[in-house]
């Protein structure tokens, strides 16, 4: 398998070009890191985003939730869907207001969810999915019971049509804004894990 | 003013409706706090999806970026949007694979942008951008010129069609699950500013 994903007419950059990779480890990563996704589909021929948890196993995304979602019923006839992953580093202060920016890493995928029934692989879905919550969780918890899988739709689409974009380090100014008296720098941004609070509630 | 959005059928929540709310200060919050929000729309007829820097003033959002920008052409063709902003609060491990969750509050907001030209507006516009980014920025930058002004599109959408969603505190399992020797609880989540790093760019 080739080390990046081939470009096409949908996922050629237009802006900023020089900050795009279609590079297969650096998307896994991107994926991989973030905790959620915005997908987004015409429902009804108008636009609908939809935020939610995102996992990967190998070259698919998945995604799951309640099987009526109005979202997943477009899939299932057909809907194209454009997906978005963002991580957010850091605010890059800039000497002037024009080149502010942000330093981030982000994922753009588009393609057709299709909806995982297989048993088998509802469940290896769901093993991803704990373990990228938590790894290990898969091993600790109350597995999914009949009722419970039916309930929620599992849906993936294949990363074919994938590219990424990323933008890191200092500010870039105009030559003649380095001497003003003016800060400039990185203020950097990171999602922390904080301490593990228990559940407090006793048996209902 | 109302201290609520008023629900609308495109805003009425279909899934998980107990943890909608339209109040004002709710929204306002999160949209706040939030670097980033996703704006979808219709390109060619496709979903397309931007990651893009937002900012609030009053009960306007606004985003801005490269004037050519293919969903801003969009924009201004007409085309319908829908704004998600997401902030992730924590993962919550239940017992049950089923109830495992996410902590979240986050934005939906469907309407028109409209592109902001008038020069008084715009300063102000960047003006809430910068002070946003760090409160008191636009005070010690240089200010955009003429040339940047027209490099760049600030778009603007009335907060009108607005619904935000939040989800909090521990998991909740069935009833038959509390006796299971599975720790459940909540680990926090938090978008964290770190130490300032000073560009160490010399002067070009």
């Amino acid at each position: 398998m080739s080390d990046a994903y081939i470009m096409t007419d949908t996922t050629r950059l237009k802006r900023l070009a020089k900050r795009g990779t279609y590079d297969r480890e650096m998307v896994h990563a991107i994926l991989d890191e973030a905790p959620l996704c915005h997908v987004a589909l015409m429902v009804d021929g108008r636009p609908r985003v939809l935020p939610t948890l995102h996992w990967r196993i190998g070259e698919r995304l998945f995604i799951h939730g309640n099987a009526k979602n109005g979202l997943f019923q477009a899939m299932r006839q057909g809907a194209e869907a454009a997906v978005s992953v963002t991580l957010i580093d850091g605010w890059v202060l800039a000497r002037s207001a024009f080149h502010h920016s942000a330093n981030y890493r982000s994922v753009m995928a588009v393609g057709h969810f299709r909806e995982i029934t297989d048993i088998g692989e509802l469940k290896a879905g769901y093993q991803a999915m704990m373990d990228k919550i938590n790894p290990g969780r898969w091993a600790e918890v109350r597995w999914p019971n009949e009722i419970e899988l039916k309930q929620t739709a599992m849906m993936a689409m294949d990363l074919v049509e994938v590219s990424a974009k990323v933008r890191t380090g200092p500010p870039v100014d105009d030559a003649e804004d380095y001497d003003l008296p003016v800060w400039a720098g990185v203020v950097p941004l990171t999602l922390e894990r904080g301490e593990p609070v228990k559940d407090p509630t006793p048996r209902p």
